[in-house]
């Protein structure tokens, strides 16, 4: 048997329809009085190498705008790029193409941003048993796309959003809160929802210890340590739970944190500072002449 | 007479609730097992020298959440923030400052990113003529939310989008198409929407001394030309038409650029690669001790 | 080369939703009861001479009830109609067509309406330079739809809302308030929106005398003016700056107002208070027998 | 006891907002520009005379567009206004009032307009039994607004739509349909549905005759029949079943085809064909002097 | 002829959408990783005898999930089914059937569910005049598709909602009011809406003996009566008005309540309290072997 | 420190919208005839036993229909109802309350029911270890709600939906795979969700043996398997992973699959086969005499 990859298929109706209509509004004036109406061939392409993701959105994009179009993505989410390469071949009136270019661009060159700087960080790593995740520093509106883009360049999904995994930090817990207070809310918590994970934020050392009393957890966050004291929560924790980084992370230092032994390491940077990758279209030809 | 000048004011009933859904879903679990339901105050402030844009959004994020949350921006958009800065205190029950906290941030931290680097393109510029402008490279959905950031940032706005003016590329004009068809399109369209501005492309001088001719032409693109051509360009079109730079423009090629004496300058970095603003949420203290 | 000239395609998804959402709702009743469930052919016709507008529209509205009807449009919006001439071919099954016959003709009936009265006003003025406008004094939900059938009629679209330009009345000005400071409001809307339009209406001769004056100024509208004012304004301003007329113009009064060389001529009236034009569908075979 | 009469309350959320979409869209710019931003005082009124209808839309659309806006109705619908009569007074930020001024206009004039036209027809049949009828022939988006406003008039209502009643047409019934078909589709449709009222078209006394013979029929259409026809109608159904006249119905002709007798005079102009009435918004004094 | 009877096709595009949102969300993980991505074939029968309704729904229900899928419907909705009995085949790439699975068979589950009761009803009345009629205790979101169920079982649809008819309960009426005040009110409503019945609730015989005098009249509800009562409120009735019996129906008493001579006895089990019925997916074959 | 305990929060402002258009539409034709528009009081109280679920959506439901009225939960979701017990007051326009009346109960009769049957299965396996589980078998629209009702009586929670767990079937995997492709799929899932559980259905014992063998299961499902393998399984897996018990479990047998030590057991029936709880609106008094 061979089981498939396919990646998580996100599905995205809406968002086409919100920047379409931001973008498009009542209507493109340009093609409307300059352009011949007659079809066209058209690609587009990277002009960097990138990690490609995205591609599937751009394709609906131009079918929204005009369900006569046609196109045929020549790579899948998550390739590598290199400049020049072609990604979607179109077909179609030129003016719906024209139309739609900068939406399906946008898409692309965002999207591809995330997948991009998301592998550089995987590569980082290569070698050492940490996986890359992403967090919940999201752009609005744009999450699953987002995370499905870190899949694509290589990286780890950590939860959606607030409904399907617990993360306790500080501010959740009082001053005067006792460890028993907390274990009976890890207790209720697993006893109404069985598949949720529970991820305590640890500052100190002397919280990991503390945490690896309580049953039900399943993460603990190190927050802001310092590679050494990493280490040192690796070894006492001993693969009893799993251990996330996070807090600071760059590319420059993302290999001597991942050399701790850590499980995870989560870095805000892939979704909410996205460097755009640079995308063109071309039109290739006359159809009609 | 003192006219106001109230910041553009883009209604976004929508995303507010876009962001929320993806965020929170069905329910913010660890609020709901693990968070006292007491009274709490809390503030959010930048942690690194910035320009704010959000403020408004974020503060309607928390009343979106719980309507007995209160609010008070003590910042108004386009503010230059000090590290530790406060920009909005908040107060209400914990469980729900605590669910609305990441997507008020998501928005702050966001908007406020494009508002700064957008403060530093204008930097660059002042002491010339040239005026600092975004492009239809915007995020998916955010396109409202990012053009006001510009304007909070000193920039200044290009079209919404393709409804409100032309812009005529080479895909759109056929290569057998002659002057006086482009003439009588341009004429049509004044016409039929006498306040919609035309802008043509213009990759080389020859093109934009061709497009002097023209009737109806209020703007010219010069595309990804050195600052000398540029300069040329100027001293031929003297002043008849307005002049937009565009292409590769940086922090560090800006000035040149703008000592051209071109009008516009359009930087697509602005919003399509936004690094974000670090901004955090403190629980400041318990009201029902 | 040919530049056709598309007539600007205003996106209108929606409207055709609620409009059978409001008339058929849960289900046609008579149709479920009362109707062969047989193939079909029909044609809409007009009953009366009128310029087409909504063809395209009428077309969509059968496809959304039944995607198997398919419908060829004979007439383009735009085109005129004599009395019993056919726009549009429908064959699918007899149900589909009447459940959506009804919501189909009052797009057409609506939209057509427009077109024809403004093609009145557009043939009045012939001869002289005037333009016809259309406002903002439209019917809710259907502007969009309303000023692409002004369009349609030979018109000329004014803005489309608050958005796209810039109109000062006596209403936003304060008593007090002093020449430089409306100078300097229009200084700063054009530093952050420079392709936006600024028009100031005007009351008197002597308004329009100071308007001059301003930097920044685009149209004057000369409100509720006699055309011999409006003649001295045209030769006060001498087409430094546009010149629209407004306020009570009808069919007997518009050649008159036209005359006296206003650049444009807006009313309310093309939007705000429709005829309806008389469409029916026929019936014209059966297909099974 | 005295039962209240409230008005028939049509719920219409959204066609407010999309309203309010369609014309301030991403902003107002002159409100944003070139306006104090003061509380201001302001009036609605007409400036001819009409029956109101459309004045809770008006107030609640100022509230959408900002919460601190008050509004007070000095008339209810279906009110006689003379001219210059006030129906809405308003205060608020004066941008706001701006902003949401043309949208409450729309529907003011919109609205009233039906119902005046309405209560003409209404009046032009006084001292007979007839009754004035809407029809489904509205403007698309509008039709439970329009059909309060025909209520507001004075007038009555025929079906909402297609799902609230059946009324069977020549095209609903094939050329070799029996009547012992007919009878048992009624049947049909009563047993499933026995809340649903039954009318069926005629267009000759002959089709009046054969309908009587049926059982569960509730109107009879008389359509396009002259007055002279309509009478022998009433005297051969002797009001077995409900009568409807209709087809080229007008002010002048209405009175006659009223005393025929027939109960009920359908009327598609009442919202197909609506003529503005002139709304107005004055500014009423500044508050912060 | 023969005029066909078409089920009440209820429009639901939106239900699927939702149910679709809250089942599959982001996406469906284990299609994603565990599925092999090859066609395949599927059938969808009960596991119980029933009668079926929701079928198109289901259908409809693969489609959305994937263009690419195709289904034929074995049976109609109506239709009584045997254990084992296939109602639907569906034919394309097994990730999409499987994702679609869970919600097209809780469609079928619940609306055959209710059409299931509803039949039972409907045959232990038989050889009586009573007919089965629903209720607004539905289950909210779901009253159209309900409503089409119980048609499909054989029973009757009351009102759809409060838009639709009148039913004045004790609630409605103060303890001070007159006859006459009900009568007045009675006829203005008949005034405004002719086409929309009257119900009036009655508990007790005076109560039935006195609404026989007013005027506009058409439906009595005898609401929680003993057989007894019932039997002298139809031989008090003779026929002049229509009577429904409502509350504590059960499969046990029904019978004994039609055998009163009432037309219509109404259950709110039919909606409320829907047992599903059990309906599976079964793959049937690889096809690319 | 007292970690209170608030009840996962469902957001749901849709489904009262949806709700309220299928049963209010354009209007409640009885209240606006036939109801004195005074204030009134009212109580919404149990027929029957049973546990609350739903008290704050129908409160809400009041508020949506009118803003003016209040309404005070006297009970929380969760409480056990004895019959005529009060759960929420209300006070506001008569009008008002009726109208939102039947709505308000839809959801409490059957959110009620879900919560009061759950308690049912929970008390029937009390003095056991096994908790009771809800499924993805819900009435489409309402499994957020349904799902907290499911809390409220005690139970816990299932996943959500296809997003937030796996679970493998037979259907998905093919028949020539074998367990390495099995756990390559596994380890695939885990590498990019970390916090995703997979759970894996077993038919026999013997499956659940070689479950056993692989790296990153959580759960294994005993699919209709009698209580005596059941037992077997719990022996062989000695809580090296959990075990759900699933098929034609019921009251009667609930207890005695618990007692074979399975960890959970899930039930369809709790949410496709509701009996709704009978509860009532009683108007108390008149506050205006």
């Amino acid at each position: 048997m061979k089981i498939p990859m396919p990646t998580f298929n996100a599905t995205t109706p809406d968002i086409i329809e919100i920047a379409l209509e931001e973008d498009v509004g009542p209507g493109d004036l340009t093609a409307a009085y300059f352009c011949e109406n007659r079809k066209a061939k058209a690609r587009i392409f990277a002009k960097e190498s990138a990690v490609l993701s995205g591609v599937d959105l751009a394709a609906e994009t131009f079918r929204r705008v005009d369900q006569s179009v046609h196109s045929i993505a020549t790579k899948r989410d998550g390739s590598l790029l290199s400049p020049g390469e072609t990604v979607l071949e179109i077909s179609g009136p030129l003016p719906s193409l024209l139309t739609a270019e900068r939406v399906a661009l946008n898409f692309l060159q965002h999207l591809s941003g995330v997948a991009s700087i998301t592998r550089k960080f995987v590569d980082a790593v290569k070698g050492t048993n940490a996986r890359i995740l992403d967090t919940r520093k999201t752009a609005p509106g744009l999450r699953a796309l987002q995370k499905k883009a870190v899949l694509d360049g290589g990286g780890t999904n950590h939860r959606m959003g607030l409904y399907d995994m617990v993360m306790v930090k500080d501010n959740h817990l009082a001053a005067n809160s006792t460890p028993s207070d907390l274990q009976s809310a890890i207790l209720k918590l697993k006893a109404a929802h069985p598949n949720v994970r529970v991820e305590l934020e640890a500052d100190t050392l002397e919280q990991v210890r503390s945490f690896l009393e309580f049953t039900g957890i399943d993460v603990i966050l190190l927050d802001n340590m310092s590679p050494e004291v990493m280490r040192e929560a690796v070894a006492l924790v001993r693969q009893r739970v799993t251990l996330e980084a996070s807090g600071g992370v760059s590319l420059e230092t993302v290999a001597s944190i991942a050399s701790t032994g850590v499980d995870y390491i989560s870095i805000g940077a892939l979704t909410h500072s996205v460097r755009a990758i640079d995308f063109s279209m071309e039109i290739l030809q006359e159809e009609n002449q």
